[in-house]
Parts: structure tokens; C-alpha cells; sequence
């Protein structure tokens, strides 16, 4: 059970967080539409991988799932791709520049100033632009926020990955904004 | 220097990111604005103090600072007030419902699964609400988001307290949604 009392307990996840909070919603989700669904150089599957991954390092089960279930649906995957984020996408085909932009993120994820030149020199070398790094590390950032409000108060998931699919076909065909419960407006 | 080619090197910390990325500024901005500056239970100034509490634990001195002159700004306190935030509130008066709210934000920063039932249990006898407590897990997490923005792209900031105290009063008069860029909207 949740640590408050939710409108609807049966909402899992950030869902039953954000009919309890419509005010807040509408911007967590803007921001979500901005940084995953908006036209970038980034594909809407990378974005994703890099949410899943935040979150699995942040030991968020809920995003990490439903995540990585989008990212699933944009790149065409099966169900499987969920379990081979957790392992650091060892099957999945991602390219030099990505798996820079992932490095980072990793660092962001344990604290902002474990980010080095190092990791932003070697992301530029596999042409990685500037607001390719800028976009990864608000991502990584962002997932460090939601993250925390998913687990922070104690919210529920279902628990198979099989289960978070059709929310992440959902996400992928209608984006963030439409996740904002219409008392926000 | 930061990480990436701003427009404007001379704007410090989150500022010159909101001028190079309107479009996420716009709901970084709003989501504090709601957080931070709507009507609560929680005194405007008191929530500035889990602000920069939230950023001094991720070692995150611009926004800190800021948040930190905001709170003195808004709670009519000299700039000690921010060297106490780092001290733990020694020396300002604040209520045991603030200390134990503050003690939820600490386990928020450290992750979402560190926030136990005896954390909740103790805030809500000292009379915290349970939107309260919503708020104070939100505000901490996004300060995990606003700081890791910040430092993982090293940003520069000024670097004595006193510096900040007219950014503080900005704050504390404008509120959030008036640092957005005007390329946002």
C-alpha cells in the first residue's frame, strides 16, 4: 500500500500519483513529452533505453518496466529487450555513440559531478552533439526525479514484464501529455 | 566550463541551460513554480528549506545556494541562514513537523526505497498531511533532477553566499515561471 492514501488505488505506479496530484501531472508530463517524444536527433527507442536503464539503476521497478516496455514498442523488440536493459543491452544492437550517451547517464544517475570530461571527450568521439549530451543527461536527471516520487511513496507495479506491454504500446502511440488527468487543465 | 557550448557563458547554473533549452525550461519551471511558489500548507519558505537541504545533501552548491537565499529572502532571515541549512537548521527555528518532513526529503535523496513506514509515521504524528507528505517526496525528488542538470553538465556558479542573496530575492518576488526563457513559449 501506498505510504498515502491515494484517490485510486488501483492506478499503478506514477498513474496513481499524478490523479492524486493533477497540478503537478501536467508538468512531469510536459517535461516527459519534450525529452522522449519531440522531434531529436536521438530516436524515440534510444530516449527510452536510456529512461529504462536510469531506472533500473535506481532500482525503480515501475519505470524501469513500463520504460523499457516503450522502448520495446518503438524499436520493434519483444518483451525480452525488458530483461536485456537490466543486463546493459548485451543483445541488443545499439550503436558506439549510444552506448557513450548511456556511460554518461550512468554517471549522472550516482551524482551530477561524477560526470568527466572523460565521459562527454569519448561521447563527442562516437559524434555524439551537443544537445545529444544535454538531452541525455536531463533524461537520466529527469528518470533520478520520477524514480524517487514512484518509490518514495511507496506506489505499487504489477509485477511481469508481459504485464507492462500494453502500457508501453500505449506510451509509444500517444506520447506523455495524454497521460495528464483532465483535472490538471 | 561547462560540458557543452552554451549561448551565454556568463548566465551561472541552471540559468544558462534554460537559455540553451527553452523547451524543457518552460515545465522545469512550471513544475517549481507549483511546487515552490502555489498556495500549500507548507509556508513557501519552508519549502525552499527541503529545496536547498536536498541540494546541499547531493552536494549541488548553485542550487543550494539559490534556494537558499530564496528561503532567507522569504523567511527574513540574514544569509546565515544559508550556512545553517548546511548545519542542519541548528540555529532557525523550525516546527517538528518540518524536522520530520525534512528527514523524509533526506531518505528521498538517497532513493525512493529508503523512505520507510516509521518515516511516514512520524511525520504524520507530528501532524503532517498527507499531501504534505506528497509534496515534500516531490520536491525532493525534482532537486535530485534540478541538481544532477546542473553539476552533470558543470555549469559554474558564484562563489560566496552573499552573491546569491539578489537571485534570492528575485525568487522569492517573481517566483519560477518568470526565469523561463521568452524563445519558450
Amino acid at each position: 500500500m501506498a505510504h498515502i492514501q491515494l484517490n485510486d488505488e488501483n492506478l499503478p505506479g506514477i498513474i496513481g500519483l499524478m490523479h492524486y496530484s493533477p497540478k503537478t501531472a501536467k508538468p512531469l508530463n510536459e517535461l516527459a513529452e519534450v525529452l522522449l517524444v519531440d522531434d531529436n536527433s536521438l530516436t524515440r527507442g534510444e530516449r527510452e533505453l536510456i529512461a529504462s536503464s536510469v531506472s533500473y539503476w535506481n532500482d525503480c521497478h515501475f519505470c524501469h518496466t513500463s520504460h523499457g516496455a516503450a522502448a520495446a514498442a518503438l524499436l520493434n523488440q519483444p518483451v525480452s529487450l525488458i530483461a536485456d536493459i537490466k543486463n546493459g543491452l548485451q543483445q541488443t544492437a545499439v550503436s558506439d555513440k549510444m552506448r557513450a550517451l548511456l556511460a554518461i547517464a550512468r554517471q549522472v544517475q550516482k551524482g551530477g559531478k561524477h560526470v568527466t570530461p572523460e565521459h562527454i571527450e569519448k561521447a563527442k568521439a562516437e559524434g555524439a552533439s551537443d544537445k545529444e549530451i544535454h538531452d541525455t543527461v536531463l533524461i537520466a536527471a529527469a528518470f533520478c526525479m520520477y524514480n524517487r516520487y514512484v518509490d518514495g511513496l511507496a506506489t505499487w507495479a504489477p509485477d511481469t514484464d508481459e504485464a507492462f506491454m500494453p502500457m508501453g504500446e500505449m506510451l509509444a502511440e500517444k506520447g506523455y501529455n495524454a497521460v495528464t488527468p483532465v483535472e490538471a487543465e
